[in-house]
This record gives structure tokens, C-alpha cells and sequence, in this order.
């Protein structure tokens, strides 16, 4: 029987006992549950931070891994709780856009809403849902409810309007996903796109605060430290970075900035 | 038989090794022990703290779990290394206020020293009794070792002067206790002082730089975005929160602030 | 059997989903691996800080685990990715010197490059080898494939020019190595190097933005709170602290400082 992995993403971060009790809550219901942290520092409340981040890690977990997803700012109102399946694994957390991004990707196949009260800790505060309904709901999931169990199938999923980049006659107006930590620019301008407009080599690009000429490379090695380029990151997506430095304290770049990129 | 649950509470942070320097020396002696950290992130010396965060999480674990909390500026002084039971988990750590307040409200039954030499590291060093005394100590109570093994019982446990709200004529006198990751202001006033003294729908709130008026809440989400509101947190006291944003900025408060409530 | 721990040492933070990346490579190729956070907070790109951390909490854990590091800047240029095996355990991560500090203290046995696809993930991009080469490697090994089966042994390994600290008469003049997360300077002169040098009791030090006089103490809480010492930490290598405090700041001193010490 294959392990039964639970991850967590939050923006709780890591100073308060939040992430821990979700941890408690799960290891009360299924003490043999594999939990991994796919990170509690997701941005306060940055459902599209929590989506993107989401969607980028949880297709390199084995099939059939649960993951629980916590970036709530309408907890204890009338936003749903829901159970997501799709062809690879499940997905529990609030129907506010958090966990559709990634459901799509993976092929979403039924979503249920969490309802059922069997499934939840005995006494369900209105300020954390993530120790009360999403811990439990992942755990009773890992000991082999049935998702139909949970509650009734729902098939008006909240979809968030994240932006698509668009696509002009050799030109493409995405904008920023994400800064990492390394202060990596991340678009949501992808390879094929670039592909597509003929975009290649070497990169004009717009950013609010900068205008840029970039090589287009490989890794971040290709070019000289401190020197800048973009690249695809590892999740497919085109990266404006710095060799060994920050593009985004360079460029003065944040998420939601609006970037504009043409072949130089 | 349960899984051997250990966890860790600590003000190491998480860039020094020393939190993983603790699980390498509980794997050691016990390679089965799940591992979880409670946190980190403790603020330097700060045992008020790490004794509420403690109190908070350790309910939500399962019965048997141990429970390591380091707070220590003692270490290496003649300050004692104690092993707790109570009535659902054990406590190790320092003998300085750190393990009090979650061991007597679970129901202390008896504390133990630590001071058999057999439980703990071959070379314990001075600085850092984390890892040499307190996490072999979990390891070996993991393993099925006598809690009357690690040493003799005391009873003249060490008791920090954590203030408890003082209630008047329907005003409660307090202070906070902990700010947490999203700026909500934790007090160290309960929901039943609330309903003692009348105080419920609005309350009049004396912060030392803020005079506030506050709706009470069951939720964040049910103020508008921004807005002020107070409610009762997800451990029963009363918090002070601003709906998306950051009450401890706003108020300008800070752990160990005076506050002062009462009916508006 | 024993267990398989694998122990992941980075600086990718905790903010972004790559060290949860690395671990779902792991738990998918090897699912009963007990995965370790030695930490993810190594400064970005700074091996030394990388290797000092690593070869301070590696020999805590059971013989036969397995280490991954990745401090990586080169990565996608021609630096290679090895595997090494010492005494001990086993060390995974780019050629860079990030690996090798640690592998000649447990006594070196082979290196082997990491060249056989068939160890890493099916597509291999050239921004992140720690989740498609190294985190691969070491499930595999878990796993129990043989070190000689992932590429040709080499005797070539990069060795960084880290600065051993020099011994003149009666004096040592080194390095800062670290400044742990309570502001602790960690220095590369080791306890040997005092007592050859008849240093103790009390010491000069010279750092470039303090003189100071430091008594030599075994426990930080020997002094009152507030007040500078020099010990040796738990590493053995010798410290420069503030009781309570930080010495860092107050010193206004960091890693690469050089540091001058002598009898006083």
C-alpha cells in the first residue's frame, strides 16, 4: 500500500502553533499519515500566490497524495469548504480559488463540499478551519472515506480570474506570479508563447520600473554574476532573474506588476 | 501501539542547525519517533511566549505525545532540567516557568529532575542542553523508558508570575500575551471573564496607543476588509484583529502591552 | 533494519515550494524515507556558510544517513554533482566545496559524479538539480543502489580555500565562520588551538569593528544578561556572545570578519 502523504500550504508561517495543531489534528485521526510542509510563508491572504505555488509543487508528489491548502481570508463566513479529486491526487481547502488552478492542470473530476460534521473535530471554531475541517478532512481521506462521503457534489466551483497573458503579433502582455527567494521573477508567460510569437534568443522586456534587454539562457550560470537574464524556470514559466543577485531588488518588480515581452 | 510522538518548541529559528541537531539525537536513540515542530521561532528568551504557544498546540495532540520545549537562557547554569507527566502528555525542557502553564492545565501528576547520566548524551555540553539533555531525554521516554528513571521527583517546580486578568465592575484588566503571524493581538482575557462582567456586542478597548471601540465578532470575514473587530480566538481568549490587515501594526501593541476592556 | 534518513540542507528558504519539491522526488521513489530539515536558510549562494552548518550537525545523526546540500550557484554549468561516501554516511550535492569540509572530517572514502540518468527524474531542468538530480540520488540510495552504480568514481573533488586559522606566538588569527540566529559569532579557532596557545581565562580580541576583553566562560548565563563572553560553543569552535544579547550587533560583526585573539 503506498504511503499516505498529506501536504500543507498556508499562510500561517511558521512563528504561531497554527501549522503544528493542523499537524495534531491530522496524526489524532491517522497517526501513520507522511505530513510534508509544502510551505506555510505563502503572502497574507495572496490567494493567487497560494494557487501558483500549489500548482508548481504538487505535481512531483506520488499519485493519490492529499493536499491541504489554507489561504482564507473568508473563514468562519459563507465561503464553502470543499473536497477536490482529480486524476492525480485530492485537494481540500476554501472554495475561493486556491485550489482551482492546480484541480484544472491535474483534470478535475468531481468536487465535493465539506458538510458531513462526522469528518470535522468535535467542536468547529469559526476562526480556523484549517486545524478544524481541512486537517480532519485530509485525515479521515488518508484512512479511506470516500469522498462522496464528505458532502454533496457542488459543481459551481468559485474560479478566480487570474490573469492569462495575451498574445499580439509578436508581443505578449503577462504579468508578474511571484517573486521567490532568490528574488527570481516569475511570469506567467510561458514557453510555448514565446515560442509561438517567434521570441527568442534575446528579449525585450517592460517591467513598471524597468525597461530591459535580456539574453535569454538556459540556467542561471550563463551569464556573469550580477549580470541579468531570463530564462524558464523549472515550472515552465519565463523568470527574470539575476546571476547570483535579486532581479526583483534590481527591477524594483512585485507580484501583479504588469510585464510586456517582444523580441529584441 | 501509537505512534511516539515527539514535539518541539524552541527559539532556535530555523537557519542555525540546531532544531535538526535535536531530531538527529532523538533518531538516533529513537529511529521511530514522528517529529513535529510546534516551532521555532519562539522570540529569544522569551518564555512567556513559548509557554502560551506550548499551552495553545498541545491539546490538539494525541494523548502520550512528549512534548520538548527549549526557552533557555539558563542553559549551563545550575537552573534544573525537568521531565513532567500529566493526566495526556509529558513536558521536557527547563525548569524556568516554560512547562508550568501547559502541564497544570492538563492535570500535573509528578515532576521528575533530570538527572541520570544514562539518559542523556554521552558528552553533554554547557551551551546547548537541547540536544544532550532534553531531546535524548523524549527519545529514551519514546523507547518506553520510567519517567521515575530520569531522575528524583520534585515538587518545588519553578512558577513564573504570568499575570492573570484582574475583573472589576464590569471592566477586565489584562495583557496581551502574543502577536501573531497576521497581527491579531492575543490577551489574556477568556470568554468566560467576558461573560461574567456583561461585556458582549461592543467593547470599549485601552490599548498604551490606541483608545478603540470594537464590534465582537465570531469571524474576521464579518467585518469589511481593514476594519477593526474583536473576537474569540481559536483558544478561547479574546484577540484584537483588523479584517485583512494587521491589528498589532495598526494599534501599535506589542506582548506584555496592559489592556483594559469594558462594555461600550 | 535501520531507518533511512535522508537530511536536506539548503538556501532556498522556506518561502518558495522547491524544498517540498525535493521531498516529493524523495517520497516518490522511496516513500518510507524519514526526511530531515537540517535547514533552508543557508545566506543565498554562500557555500562556506553551507558547509560550516552541515559539518557541525552531520555527525548527530545514525550512521548511514544521507545528506543532500545544495548551495548551488554554478548549477547548469559544467560544475559537477557528486556523491560521497565517508566512514559515516553519504554526501550529496554540486562540486563546489560545499560537501567536502564535512567528508574529510568523517574521513573520505570515494567520491562518485553523478552522471547515470537513470538515478535522476525523466526530465532534468538546468535550473534545478536539487529536485531533479540530487533529491532522485538520494532515494535511490535509500533505496539501496550502490554508490560505484550512479557514475565514475573521480579524485579531482573542488576544495574551497576556507581560511584555517593561523598560530602565532601566543596569539591565533582567524576568521568569523557563522553568526548563528541569537547573534553568537562562531570563529574558525578551535578550543586545541587555545589551549596550545596558553589563551585562557581571559582574552583580547580584535575584531575589525571592536577591541574588546572578553572573560572565558563554559555557560552564556555565567555573566549577567546584557554582558560580553567568549566560549566555546557546542561545535568547538570558539564563540564571541552576549548573555542575553546579540553579539553581532553589538559588535558590528559578520561572517568572513577576520578576527585576531590572544591572552589578556
Amino acid at each position: 500500500m503506498p504511503a499516505k502523504i498529506i501536504t500543507l500550504t498556508t499562510d500561517f508561517g511558521l512563528k504561531d502553533p497554527y501549522a503544528a495543531e493542523m499537524k495534531a489534528a491530522i496524526l489524532s485521526i491517522c497517526p501513520t499519515a507522511t505530513i510534508i510542509d509544502l510551505t506555510h510563508e505563502i503572502e497574507k491572504f495572496n490567494i493567487r500566490m497560494g494557487a501558483y505555488v500549489l500548482a508548481s509543487a504538487a505535481p512531483y508528489f506520488p499519485k493519490g497524495t492529499i493536499h491541504v491548502a489554507v489561504v482564507d481570508p473568508g473563514v468562519g463566513t459563507r465561503r464553502r469548504a470543499i473536497l477536490i479529486k482529480t486524476k492525480q491526487s485530492f485537494f481540500i481547502g476554501p472554495d475561493n480559488g486556491l485550489l482551482i488552478l492546480v484541480a484544472e492542470k491535474q483534470g478535475l473530476e468531481q468536487v465535493y463540499e465539506l458538510t458531513n460534521p462526522k469528518f470535522m473535530l468535535p467542536k468547529v471554531s469559526s476562526t480556523f478551519h484549517g486545524r478544524d475541517v481541512f486537517a480532519p478532512a485530509a485525515a479521515h481521506l488518508a484512512n479511506g472515506a470516500k469522498p462522496e462521503a464528505f458532502g454533496p457534489e457542488i459543481t459551481d466551483v468559485a474560479k478566480p480570474s487570474f490573469a492569462k497573458a495575451a498574445e499580439r503579433n509578436g508581443s505578449l502582455a503577462g504579468e508578474v506570479l511571484h517573486v521567490d527567494g532568490f528574488g527570481n521573477i516569475i511570469t506567467n508567460i510561458t514557453a510555448d508563447m514565446l515560442t509561438r510569437q517567434g521570441i527568442r534568443d534575446w528579449l525585450k522586456v517592460e517591467l513598471p520600473n524597468a525597461k530591459l534587454r535580456l539574453q535569454f539562457c538556459k540556467a542561471y550560470g550563463e551569464t556573469k554574476p550580477q549580470e541579468p537574464l531570463a530564462l524558464i524556470g523549472s515550472h515552465g514559466y519565463l523568470e527574470l532573474s539575476v546571476n547570483q543577485g535579486s532581479a526583483s531588488e534590481r527591477f524594483r518588480s512585485r507580484a501583479g506588476d504588469k510585464v510586456v515581452v517582444e523580441a529584441a
